[in-house]
């Protein structure tokens, strides 16, 4: 039994918008478990559809708002085409008509979101837009479902992955500002014209996203005062890590006294402080409140398919709540044992020549191979043997320790802990 | 116009079962702009109705289910007594009967969660569990829903407090076994029986539940081999950080070949990975899949408001999607400028006698002291002066600095930044 796919049109067909497509088309198995019926972009528009797009089926493509917004099969419709006008207009006239939309655009949710939002109540249509802030970070659903009661009072991120990859490699290798800028447009982190990350609007639309969120108080970006870090000197970054401090790009809100108090700027950052080890292009952003204490949610903060599956997150929970039954499938399980990893091995051995000698022959009779190693005479002619494995089968490995075990220079049990990849 | 509360009954009434009680009603007006009505808990089920508790209602504790399952005024129940039996066949129950059910019993849900899964189903009802994993942090949310369909292929977590409390302790404070247990139990971290914890099988639980949701594929406990922290030797822990690890108690799951790996288990942790980093009791839980790269939730792990904002989240999302126009409340904005912090100051100043006593002389005319200080020369007779001030009012210091960039021996625009506390 086949059942009618769900219909989703895009607006916008660039790096977002075709991983989108390409992403539904690719896990269509875990979508349609997911949302009980498989889910299909019928339509995105574009400037000009004359042009072919890796990947688009024929037909996907249109110039033509109408062939969305009068498309009965379309059930959800995902902006991706970013911009402030038509965008608009357009999500203005689906969310009257009852169409629910996911957008990415933040700009147009830090001016016209509560406007948006109204837009949605009247024709009854749901407006998510995960995607406008930090990508696939679920901080926009976290803020809005799971501690929608939960008195968060103080919001501290860097949301903003452009500048902190910049001042990472400022402090990090003694980058200029200007060369740092430099490697983040090469690396396509930054735009051919990077005020808008740089300068600080782009984190002060996400700060008014997020704060609107999380104090239940609709903010504008023009409430956010915002500076960027095109005012730094290379040396205020050299002089904060002296002092013991890093500087990142923070957008910064907190409930004080009766207000709300709002703003992105560059600020010290204390070394020890988790945020201060947010590196690269990542975004990080801390909650705060009494009961809650201090939850962090990090994660890479930018990219076409990062983006992507916040906007297919938000798809699937329009597309309503799923019978759960359905969601889950088949799989066997393996056992831990068969993964390779490297190991740490702890012997407690008799404390004379030729121990270790034959241990480690042991270990290379089986291809396991020894990497770093620490021997420590204990008092009395006792010494703990301890080495860390280069990658190797567990399995195998602890057949080795076993064995090793029952020979007469061995004492007590033998410890062997997986090492985690850095 | 007042509209009919909605009504919660609550099954147990514990540290979580009476700050859920308590929450709803200290936040009974945020609660009532995200829900559209009151919410109130009317019920909650105990198994002595007679013994007073502090903060609980007249006529609100009951020793009887029935009061709980035949008040039509009840919309949601939050199960917060734990335990198997009877919980599993109360819920069951409430479920069939179409009764949504918000629980937080980890060892329940990891055995009994497909079965209870189904009796929801089979009734139309829901059933959440956030606060069955890791407390505040949202992670079955952001698995179940933001992430459905985002293709997470591993998941490493640190999801026991008392563990890694004391693995924190020996591993920073040269701590034995036996002395970081003693002070676990001594704050409330531990049990007077702490073999859950220490023997790995609450990691063990949570690791089944949130696996579950990761690869959409049922785990129970008992496909989870575990392992704890108390066959650990103290030296083990020191080893390993001489060795530049950390030892962490690892909830690690991941796609592997065809099927699933997972288990529990001390683990040797690189320093410079993040989960080095998560200390003390607090939880993290990583996620990895090749759109999401790497995201990562952390935050207080267990604790009874912690777990009961998690129930809360829960509770709210049962009781419907608000309209979400309701949700918002006026709030004056303040300026940034008015808060108090400590200051990064830097001037450009003529590298000459008496220039720094008669800058320290115009911060402590209005007030602002000074903390660290570096003064470094530059070629020619400039040098560099920064300061950081102790926390000032930043209008203020900014004022000081205008006014100081006005004398003569300062040159260029001197720079102000912000500095975060730890």
């Amino acid at each position: 039994m086949t059942s009618e796919p769900l219909g989703i049109g895009l607006l916008g067909y660039g790096t977002v918008g075709s991983s989108v497509d390409r992403l539904l088309r690719e896990r269509a198995d875990v979508v349609e478990r997911v949302a009980g019926r498989p889910v299909r972009v019928v339509r995105a528009l574009v400037r000009d559809a004359a042009r072919p797009r890796e990947g688009a089926a024929p037909g996907l493509l249109t110039d033509r708002f109408e062939d969305i917004r009068d498309d009965p099969s379309i059930k959800v419709v995902a902006e991706v085409m970013g911009g402030v006008e038509p965008t608009l207009g357009y999500l203005r006239e689906l969310l009257e008509r009852g169409v629910s939309v996911v957008s990415a655009n933040k700009q147009l949710l830090a001016r016209y979101g509560a406007e948006l939002q109204q837009a949605a109540d009247r024709g009854g249509a749901q407006l998510r837009y995960e995607a406008s802030a930090c990508a696939a970070i679920p901080v926009v659903r976290v803020l809005q479902e799971s501690l929608a009661a939960a008195g968060v009072d103080e919001l501290i991120g860097i949301v903003n992955g452009t500048t902190n990859f910049m001042l990472t490699a400022m402090a990090r290798d003694g980058r200029s500002y200007a060369d740092a800028l430099a490697e983040a447009q090469q690396l396509g982190y930054a735009e051919a014209d990077p005020t808008e990350d740089v300068g600080g609007a782009d984190a002060a639309a996400k700060l008014a996203i997020l704060a609107s969120l999380a104090f239940h108080r609709h903010l504008h970006i023009d409430d956010v005062p915002f500076e960027g870090i095109d005012t730094l000197h290379d040396d205020d970054v050299a002089f904060a890590n002296e002092l013991g401090y890093a500087v990142k790009l923070l957008a910064h809100a907190r409930l004080s006294g009766e207000g709300i108090a709002a703003s992105v700027g560059p600020v010290l950052v204390p070394h020890e402080h988790p945020l201060a080890r947010v590196s690269g292009s990542f975004n990080a952003v801390m909650l705060r409140g009494r009961e809650i204490r201090e939850i962090m949610l990090q994660g890479p903060g930018a990219g076409g398919a990062e983006t992507a599956t916040a906007v297919i997150g938000d798809l699937l929970s329009v597309l309503g709540p799923r019978e759960s039954g359905t969601a889950f499938r088949e799989l066997p399980l393996e056992p831990a044992s068969s993964a390779r990893s490297p190991l740490y091995v702890h012997l407690e051995v008799t404390d004379r020549p030729g121990v270790l000698a034959r241990i480690a022959a042991r270990f290379g009779d089986r291809g396991i191979s020894l990497g770093a190693m620490i021997q420590r005479p204990h008092p009395g002619d006792l010494a703990s043997l301890v080495f860390l494995t280069h990658p190797a089968s567990e399995e195998n490995a602890r057949s080795a320790v076993d064995e090793i075990a029952t020979l007469d220079f061995c004492h007590g049990q033998p410890r062997v802990l997986r090492v985690l990849a850095a």
